[in-house]
């Protein structure tokens, strides 16, 4: 699947000259959500049928700084899912292909009632176009 | 009425090493919920109630750049309130008072059914505290 | 000159449910960038340059609101340039053509020395690309 | 060591309804500079000084969801320190002391050359101030 790409914008930078860290977290999500509409899983759409799907866990570690106008391609990966957690992976690399971060990021699904949902049951065509992408190997290892 | 202080967050800063001009739109909204607050309308409480005020028009002129870690103290002005439409004045001054910014919000109001809400109807007592406001003059104007 | 194009992520919305209103502040600033570098003046090599240009003031009015995963569609107008002073006017509509909000910004510009710069005189062919613009009518009047 | 509050602004949620994720990336920011500062190591004198403290990982589980307006007390640990990598952990609790979430970071320190920086050698008595706070249990682990 295509990489998602950002360009870095001059209010994502601080002042040590380069991109603050809480924006990769915040990219993350614009991948996310790029991946799922690319599986046919528009977040937007989710939600109209009454699907959210908060993040319960997020984790990035910074290998090289990005600055101003730098384009970053984020790839996303399906580490696990068994229908209640879903655990994504994330290589976001600059234009010469530096691996810039890595990520993960977990989520569960919540209904209209607040409570969890078991995608299997209730979506079984979403779980299989994960599972679709589950066999694509993240080449970096968070 | 007291000033509300807001301390300038790195990660509010930018690469021209200081702060970047969007976060005094949001340092306005601080501003602005502190001062409903302390007149006796919680915004929070307003939104429960049924009551939302978005933001119909913004205005700021920036006069002198802040710095990380540096306070900022704000002053909410009641500029015209008709009952339909709000229009606040903001001055924020640094540590030793220099004015690094003044600005102006203007707001409607909205109840549940999307509607907008005559405010002098619906609830007499806002328009009574606002007004208690309105003969505080502005030190400076935008 | 080509709009550019804004796709609302979920981070930029607020509790209301709709996009929170200082992230058009930040949008005004992309398409600033876009727009400077189509005229051939990428704002990443102006700083590199020693040339900066802060935002002296910001104005946005709102008209309708806009979702997460919209797109927006930004035009930006020269509406005054004389070499220090640049006011800039701002047109961003949804993908239905409906004007969702109108913008205008002022700047000037600082060289590395903290003094303001006259761009007529350091960069003229600055000036004339900027004019080459400012007959452009922007529609929509804020 | 007194935890540092942040109070949930409108502009941190989303249309969800609560405070979005990526904040507390940056209340783990206001955090851990609150916490140097109170050390005695005031985060915007050691840049002066030409020590910069990148993240170089971070790692946030949420809990609990918070919402406007709420208060948030965020507790610092040092979970291990070396001179030249520092991992800090966070607690992040609401006003009635559930745990809202749990973070952690790390950091390294570079110099105005841009190189690592080994704080043991350069500034001892930065790391006995943080050595001082390491015998603090987390009562959570992340």
């Amino acid at each position: 699947m295509e990489s998602y790409r950002h360009k870095v914008q001059y209010y994502e930078t601080d002042k040590m000259g380069v991109t603050h860290h809480s924006n990769y977290i915040r990219w993350m999500e614009e991948g996310r959500i790029d991946f799922l509409d690319r599986l046919g899983w528009n977040y937007a759409r989710m939600e109209e049928m009454g699907v959210i799907s908060p993040v319960t866990e997020v984790e990035c570690k910074y290998k090289h700084s990005t600055d101003f106008s730098e384009e970053v391609y984020i790839s996303v990966y399906v580490e696990e899912f068994n229908g209640v957690r879903m655990k994504l992976g994330y290589s976001m690399k600059n234009a010469v292909g530096t691996v810039v971060a890595v990520g993960r990021s977990e989520h569960c699904f919540i209904g209209r009632d607040g409570k969890l949902i078991n995608m299997n049951k209730r979506y079984p065509e979403f779980c299989g176009a994960l599972a679709a992408q589950a066999n694509r190997l993240s080449p970096e290892s968070i």
